[in-house]
């Protein structure tokens, strides 16, 4: 079988099957034109991924940000969405396998699974410093959040004091220089507000990075900018501290043990365990080494995009696992499949970059593209204009644009809600319930004469 | 000490406590002034129940009817609220006692812990068929509509055909049929888009109630019209059918065997069992039998309102289990704390039937108040002017009208995330994985030829 030809059989009609909902999978799905799309999510929606930590912080809410991928392409009947988990990838028969469905045959596939968290420690990291990718990670963040500020609250008016309220952020890149500062901002949003006995100074807010300097992807002096606004911020910086130890009561930095029982962790990443089973060169991270098409060697129609992509730019940098890369390869690898383009006749894919943007906190950003530097209110306001107009480009511009500004600056209460009360309520309460331990601490809350 | 005084000592400022943050008890602090106000609930905030079914069915998000509680009284300085759970209440020495914190004495208490599911069948019924009372019940009940609805589009993806998507809600009263009629939209509005594989008679609704007819609280007119508008929809109604068994692939009526693993209970309803521990005479459902004045006797500051209370109308029946009563029930035992009304003084409460409504689908509704009956779009144009007030009434009239509106009319695609997979994905799924049940269903769909 003619491996270079897009279908095998003429006479049929092309099968294009996607893996992964996200940036780079959902933009490649949406381009596809007269082939038939099988859309395979492990979840059911599509995540704004670069706001997740707005849900976390519970300044946004999860229907804020996220669409349902049934919604997103109904008006594209030739896309269908499974809902499932892909095992398994078989090349060499062009079939994937589903934990839960049948098997499904493929013409051209694009692996887009994203990547997952990367703890160097051991396994129980994991669940010491819980990271921030799916939704469910942010709605998980969100409730923990919320009862160690309910925790907090509850301690001091019993007892007047209580254990500092300490967060500590893992890894100085931008999720978490962007968690802590959303972090912080709740927290004075709230604290004396709606938790009146927390003062600011009951709040410490800790970013650990093992490098030398935050943001290392930014230019050095941008990283210098958004270190002293931390810093102003009232955040306290650790750089060139690296985690050796994470524990449920705390983190170990070198000689330094910090108590905490809200580590988060946003240190490293590796690629999706899925892209093993293609059995090609991946680099250390896991990363598929892909060609200049962005196919795997010897299959031209099976491509790989996204973070699972290992490419490198023009200067021969692996390129950032970002959603502006993992957007125009969707399209890119979209425009082949749509133009049928035999290998021979294929451009390499180059990233023009459109710049890098982080926020600090609210009017405090830094923002480079090519040789443009900026940072404070400028960058700021360029952060929002970029991101109002990517969120249109999902779905529904009037209301995204029109709920979202609105919950972002109002905090919108409605995400503050908690919705269960998770083990750790439990587990963290479980010193001090009624009658099991009395003593200096119990003395009821009478009156204040 | 005199019971009859509202403040034991009367140098220090007056303490009322309130359980619970639903209507009653919100209201109540709402009305409150110059006194110091506990407000304790087991969550953080305050559900909009009457429209808790439009999140069990995905038609609005969580934040859209239900705000924390520290927001809503962020204006108000003299209300604590405490996130927590009330485990006892000691009326002899003015405490309540809480399972995380410390106990808290009071000079009033206002008791509106509200109701919870009455399951007259074993234990297991309520894991088998769960209820909507909270919104962790509503996130439950739509995280299983959803993936019911993935599951069955899968099946008849891969097999062609499927085990028929059965509903079955138990109970006829007003969240039974409201249930029942915000299912059908959501099936019908989602089937053929969204699950381009399944048809409308893939989907069965069945409502059953034990009585002899539907809506028995309202007059047996509209009863009659609501059942001929479910069945016009094509819900299936099953009258004088108490189910007498409930398990995870089914309900027992009688001698008729329903297969259906959505068994959603809407039949019954018992008061707190908190109220168990005031130790006072209770009905057989458990609510407390009040005073002309929702006191409980001999403690002339201890009132207890809302779905607990066992009150009694003019005419000698006692009042439903409705917001409209536990509203105004807050504000009359505001009125007496406010004006320190002393046994002596008091009016007993009366209850303005301000009527009811209940909703049978979009543009359907049945109203009554007094004399007056209505139904079909003057009833329901009726239902959404009140519930906006409603609404309204709580917070953020802008806000919460436009979002409220907007989301009602576009069935909010947002409301349709499923942040995880719970255990019952796995179960349901666990007879069709890959490699473990080969045979005729799990031929690979290749490209129809």
């Amino acid at each position: 079988m003619d491996e270079s030809a897009l279908l095998a059989h003429p006479m049929t009609r092309t099968r294009v099957v996607i893996i992964g909902g996200g940036f780079g999978g959902m933009t490649a799905a949406r381009c596809l034109r007269d082939v038939d799309v099988v859309l395979i999510d492990r979840t059911n929606h599509h995540v704004f991924q670069p706001l997740l930590y707005h849900v976390a912080t519970a300044a946004l809410s999860p229907s804020d940000i996220a669409w349902p991928l049934r919604t997103v392409f109904r008006s594209q009947p030739n896309v269908r969405i499974v809902m499932d988990d892909v095992v398994s990838i078989d090349r060499l028969s062009r079939e994937v396998h589903l934990r839960h469905s049948a098997p499904i045959g493929f013409d051209a596939l694009i692996v887009a699974p994203g990547s997952c968290h990367a703890y160097p420690g051991q396994d129980n990291w994991e669940s010491c410093a819980p990271g921030l990718k799916t939704m469910a990670d942010a709605i998980q963040l969100r409730e923990r959040m919320l009862l160690a500020f309910e925790e907090a609250e509850r301690q001091k008016a019993d007892t007047g004091s209580q254990n500092r309220l300490t967060f500590v952020i893992v890894g100085g890149g931008p999720t978490g220089v962007e968690l802590v500062g959303s972090l912080l901002e709740i927290g004075r949003a709230a604290i004396g507000s709606d938790y009146p006995h927390l003062r600011l100074d009951d709040l410490s807010i800790i970013l650990v990075e093992a490098g030398s300097r935050i943001l290392p992807g930014f230019d050095p002096a941008l990283s210098e900018k958004a270190l002293a606004a931390l810093e102003r911020m009232g955040v306290t910086v650790k750089l060139n501290n690296p985690a050796t130890a994470v524990r449920a009561d705390g983190v170990m930095l070198g000689e330094e043990w910090i108590a905490s029982t809200h580590v988060i962790w946003a240190a490293g990443t590796k690629a999706s365990p899925l892209l093993d089973t293609l059995g090609v060169d991946q680099d250390p991270s896991g990363r598929v080494k892909v060609q200049p098409d962005l196919t795997i060697s010897g299959h031209p129609w099976i491509f790989v995009i996204g973070d699972g992509a290992y490419c490198l730019d023009q200067d021969g940098r692996p390129l950032p696992g970002i959603a502006p890369v993992a957007i125009s390869q969707g399209r890119y690898v979209a425009t082949l499949i749509n133009e049928e383009r035999s290998p021979a006749h294929r451009s390499p894919f180059v990233y023009r970059d459109r710049g890098m943007l982080a926020t600090i906190g609210r009017g405090q950003a830094v923002a480079q593209c090519g040789p443009v530097r900026a940072s404070g209110l400028l960058a700021w306001v360029l952060w929002c204009v970029t991101h109002i107009f990517l969120l249109i480009g999902l779905r529904n511009p009037v209301r995204v644009m029109a709920e979202w500004i609105w919950s972002y600056l109002t905090f919108k209460p409605g995400a503050r809600l908690l919705c269960k009360q998770p083990a750790i309520w439990h587990k963290k309460s479980s010193n001090n319930r009624v009658g099991k331990m009395p003593g200096k601490n119990r003395k009821p809350l009478h009156r204040a004469a």
